[in-house]
């Protein structure tokens, strides 16, 4: 039988990176490239204290059939958080909780993207929201970073330039892959820009709470006064990423039809998971949680860092990190990224060629992601020492 | 701001059917129109139990992220149940688990169908799956049934009249919400036709484990021998479904164009209720367990019977209920159905009226669905009580 599928996902090739990662199944090959939580990360006591709890007293609240909106005393929890801790206005504004901010992407995309829509993101951005967008057949229009977000000259070009632009997709706070941080000041600017065209923005926040150094700075959506801002958040980088659990904040209209596509994808977020994490934020201290994953996080930031000092060629840069869970490197112009990584690999070592992050694969990258949250201290050493002879064949 | 949403969501209209549905949040109506597991088919204490071991002895499992194509060992435990419990032949097939069997439809129609293309349904089905094919803007053709399945001269004159059919939507055991099974003979018609039209079938089985008389059928996917059946199953009637965790079997190609899709969708299904099921599968006795819940679900429905034998007026007809949670129910032709289903909840019992179950809502129907799994025994004689007395003055 020949299988015809569909215009959507015929798009989604394979991607240029698979050969590299096929190095990478081999298990002497130390991972810099995976995007996971430490294993020390996660709350092992208080989520098996919660669990016992609530299959113990209330089994069928995690067994039956829930609301797809999710559980409600989460969303009580979550409104509150986003108020109290992120100055987000809930007038006007609603909640859905989601099978991760994976879903949020999908969901607003469903409802919001006719094939052949624009979105825009920055370039480069994260490869799981591209590829969602993507499966929608959505035009994908990058616009380039500078050191503090966006190019706001080129936004703004890339806005007058394109039709039926549907949202902004922007990761305002430790970006993945570059690790940028978004300065107030183009925050302010990306929000008078999208409300002057008429376009909504999607704030994606997985890393806001995981800054080790300097100042937090607002969200997009505490500006939001004229209902333009979809907000994503995820519980995977600050309780776990296996629970699957993130939500939304967006204007009423758009979390009803955001409902209805969820309804038809997997009727609601497992139960369990959504009674743990609204247990884990309202019983336990959560701040305390939040405060030792930053420590964890920032001394192994802090290892890798005196290790890129002491092994990398200096022909390697970077930028400082003051959250997230990434370091973008950038290769000299005239070495070919992709035959690195793959040197890199060949020595076993893997890290993320940078053109997998671009809205068209095949434009040429200098850079490459490294993860210090996932290795170990002795992989993080192995792995960057390896990094480092080979970089300083170049 | 006024929100332009994608077409695909436009299509989805608020239903015909939500002003009865409102009536049914007051707490005094009796719900005859669920279709949730009843409280006490849960392997309450056997989750319980593997939930602490797991969360002691190996939490990471249940706290990091996953694979997209599902748990390994309970891919590996569904792949052998499907050979050797309904004689499916794994050559050349796949498996890959979802958040639930309604995940199974997303992911079949964002693979397979570009919008408006055609999916033949069975007329009625189920509303929950017949809103994902819309979701995806699928052209929705409904077939008749017999008391047997399909009309399968109907179902070859559909073949005949439609260009870009996609798939054949089916549930051949106990189907929602007719309760009908699909004869031998018409699983095996079904097959020539799709194999002789091209055209793949989707094949939706979650009540085929809940057989009260008779004798088990075959499944359509076992007599494929032509990779032309995609076969769902879900642990919702039979664990849990606020786990949300059901499988697909399908031909190679096809499960991996869904394991892309998934990952832009939700990643990877929740960790723990994949363990859970997993553990519960290979450790415990299912069998014994199945055996319980037919015990169960028979005897709900005998004592429902007999209250409609006892209450109803004989204008309203419903055939012998072999397995799954609902009996389907006929009023004379001359009765205005919705008409008949308001006056039931104002009177404080709901029921589904037929014509949700439609591929097109506004076509007339002279049916509705009741449940008997959900209600205990007291509510199940309230509310045939209410229906009896309002059918009395039909």
């Amino acid at each position: 039988m020949n299988y015809t599928f569909s215009d959507r996902v015929n798009t989604l090739k394979p991607s240029a990176i698979r050969e590299i990662f096929k190095y990478a199944a081999d298990p002497e090959v130390v991972s810099l490239s995976a995007g996971n939580p430490a294993p020390d990360a996660f709350p092992k006591e208080a989520v098996a204290e919660i669990s016992a709890k609530l299959l113990k007293e209330n089994p069928v609240l995690a067994l039956q059939y829930g609301l797809t909106e999710g559980y409600v005393p989460l969303r009580e929890t979550l409104k509150k958080y986003m108020t109290e801790k992120y100055g987000v206005n809930m007038e006007g504004n609603d909640l859905i909780i989601t099978s991760g901010a994976q879903q949020v992407m999908d969901l607003v995309t469903k409802s919001l993207v006719n094939e052949g829509d624009v979105v825009i993101t920055e370039a480069p951005s994260f490869i799981g929201s591209l590829n969602t967008f993507r499966s929608y057949n959505a035009k994908l229009v990058g616009v380039p970073m500078d050191d503090d977000g966006m190019n706001m000259e080129e936004l703004e070009k890339a806005l007058k330039e394109n039709e039926n632009i549907r949202f902004i997709y922007t990761i305002p706070n430790f970006q993945n892959p570059s690790g940028i941080t978004m300065s107030l000041e183009k925050r302010k600017k990306m929000y008078e820009l999208a409300k002057q065209y008429g376009v909504l923005i999607l704030e994606d926040n997985p890393y806001g709470e995981l800054r080790y150094k300097g100042e937090d700075l607002p969200n997009i959506k505490s500006f939001d006064t004229d209902g333009i801002v979809i907000y994503a958040g995820s519980f995977s980088k600050v309780i776990s990423p296996g629970m699957r659990v993130g939500w939304c904040v967006a204007p009423a209209e758009i979390i009803q039809k955001m409902v209805v596509c969820k309804q038809g994808e997997d009727v609601h977020t497992n139960m369990w998971s959504q009674v743990v994490c609204n247990e884990f934020m309202t019983k336990y201290d959560f701040d305390a949680h939040l405060e030792m994953l930053r420590k964890l996080y920032s001394e192994k930031l802090e290892y890798t860092m005196t290790l890129l000092k002491e092994n990398l060629s200096d022909k390697i840069t970077y930028g400082e990190v003051e959250g997230g869970l990434f370091i973008w490197c950038t290769l000299p112009e005239d070495v070919d990224m992709n035959a690195f990584c793959l040197e890199l690999v060949k020595n076993k070592v893997c890290v993320v060629p940078g053109n997998a992050f671009l809205t068209d694969e095949k434009e040429i990258s200098h850079n490459f992601r490294i993860n210090f949250s996932t290795p170990s201290n002795q992989q993080l050493k192995k792995g960057i020492e390896i990094l480092g002879r080979v970089s300083k064949t170049l």
